[in-house]
């Protein structure tokens, strides 16, 4: 099968942990990978070939201009070789705006969809993740591009965890179908009228974390909101719980006993487990890792591109849409 | 100084926990209080007066409808008396849609006020909470709605807090002023040009528990979603702590030790503690208490209340917005 194309230079952690994520991924997944960058700032990459880029988008570059005038870029070249039948999946932990421009204008949008969707994995104890789409592709959004969100996360949901019929879910500011703005109550009509998916109302921001659904939709200014919220409060809860902990010998001893406990939860929950998030709705797989991504989720998000390319994620989708 | 209504039919734990709180406000803090209810059902009050009201809105009534038909209810009684001049301020910890539409309705809108906003103060480690508003009044919001709200937000926060100028941002997905909706990008000009406040700018959903700023200015449906992400997230975490801490004795002697250090830190961060949210922008002072309110939270309400009232809330209000 095709490599994937990892982005060699995105994130804060590049070069270094994409090189090693990617050696990786080859050596003990047997994930087929090219990366994709300056050469000569890889350092050994073990074998795994390299597709040059003389040019990065950083992580602050402004991503429409970043792609238009870096065309020697590694984001663009990713997604090119996507295109170009090159690589099977491209995979960024880089400038996420840049990511989506990149796979947006070599790739090209999938038919039939108006605007593709950031779709994020939130991770719950005990069961598969709840994925929240849009999650920041989409300031603004309207009833058309709600509909295909959560037609592209139905089916995304369930290739990816193996779900006969995703519950699908929609934001909302109370469970009744009368809550909310009346896009939100017109998507909510849309959806419960919706015979392909399996729609079980509104959720609100408190079930997010309690794996009140499989799928939840929103526009992509709230699904930001929402998501950083929910990042913001596990590690502030992380960084008290460490600092109370450390305050002295009496409470770090016990402290010990308590963290071993908590290891197994902890990693149930790490983001960078989950295999990154994935922008639904252009014409390739393009996986979108978070900007901390260490080699370890790198090579989660390897065998996750792999993975939904293998099974043909785009075909699932594309027909999700216009059945 | 004219005693603070107290709904003693609404909320989860109404009337024992609202009577309680009613006698702790009065015995320890010399706060007047009158309660508002069915007076068959309030028990021994103590000595403390009641308006009495036969009819209740209950937690799932249609807001809108019940403080129509429900004439003789103690939420629309209760707004009837600060009107009157019999009452400082309300306080409820029922129906929040319908404690909104008896305030407004009953008081009426501040003069110059395009709609009230539910003003919710997130608690901070080790520094004043900062307030969110809209957290659900308004799903949709327009410009002059959301620059009054950065008014109000920053005369409530100075008044309550005694901050000088507060720190007055706005939610959006990004600090650049060009991140968000067309919506957000017009009021971050607005309040940037805003000479009466002190805007340091946009914050994201990460930033609300680390005191990035004493205001935080949004639209009621994002608010609303981001609160519950935070009220959820934090509970989800303190659920999984005492579960983990209580799956054998030797944990559980290490998880004592922890608790006790922890338990400083959850009272800060305990909502009982900050005295409720408040709607601003209506004639009078109206706190809206948690629907699960304890004694505990209604005693802190009562004072937020009284003083707010003395202070002269509402005057401040009216000028900051005028000015």
């Amino acid at each position: 099968m095709l490599p994937v194309a990892l982005d060699a230079m995105g994130g804060d952690r590049a070069p270094g942990e994409m090189v090693a994520g990617a050696r990786q991924a080859v050596a003990d997944h047997g994930v087929p990978v090219v990366l994709v960058g300056r050469p000569e700032e890889l350092g050994d990459t073990g074998g795994v070939a390299v597709i040059p880029a003389s040019e990065v988008i950083g992580m602050d570059d402004d991503p429409g201009q970043g792609v238009r005038t870096k065309k020697d870029s590694s984001l663009v070249r990713a997604a090119e070789a996507v295109r170009d039948g090159r690589a099977s999946a491209m995979v960024s932990a880089g400038n996420t705006g840049a990511a989506m421009a990149s796979a947006l204008l070599r790739m090209g949008r999938l038919k039939g969809i108006a605007r593709p969707a950031i779709a994020t994995p939130i991770p719950n104890l005990g069961s598969t993740p709840t994925v929240l789409l849009d999650s920041g592709a989409n300031a603004e959004c309207n009833v058309t591009m709600l509909v295909q969100f959560a037609r592209m996360g139905s089916a995304y949901a369930s290739l990816r965890y193996g779900i006969a019929e995703p519950r699908v879910a929609l934001l909302s500011i109370g469970e009744e179908k009368s809550k909310g703005t009346p896009l939100v109550r017109e998507v909510h009509s849309a959806l419960a009228g919706d015979e392909t998916l399996n729609f079980s109302g509104n959720v609100e921001g408190r079930d997010l974390l309690h794996g009140a659904a499989d799928v939840v939709v929103t526009d992509g200014f709230t699904g930001n909101v929402a998501l950083k919220c929910l990042e913001g409060s596990l590690r502030f809860f992380m960084e008290t719980l460490m600092r109370v902990l450390r305050a002295d010998d009496e409470v770090a001893r016990a402290g010990n006993v308590v963290l071993d406990r908590l290891a197994p939860v902890a990693a149930e929950l790490d983001p960078e487990g989950t295999g990154g998030a994935m922008l639904l709705g252009v014409d390739g797989v393009c996986v979108i890792s978070h900007g901390s991504s260490s080699a370890r989720a790198i090579v989660s998000a390897l065998r996750v591109a792999h993975d939904l390319a293998g099974a043909g994620l785009v075909a699932r989708l594309a027909s999700a849409v216009s059945s």
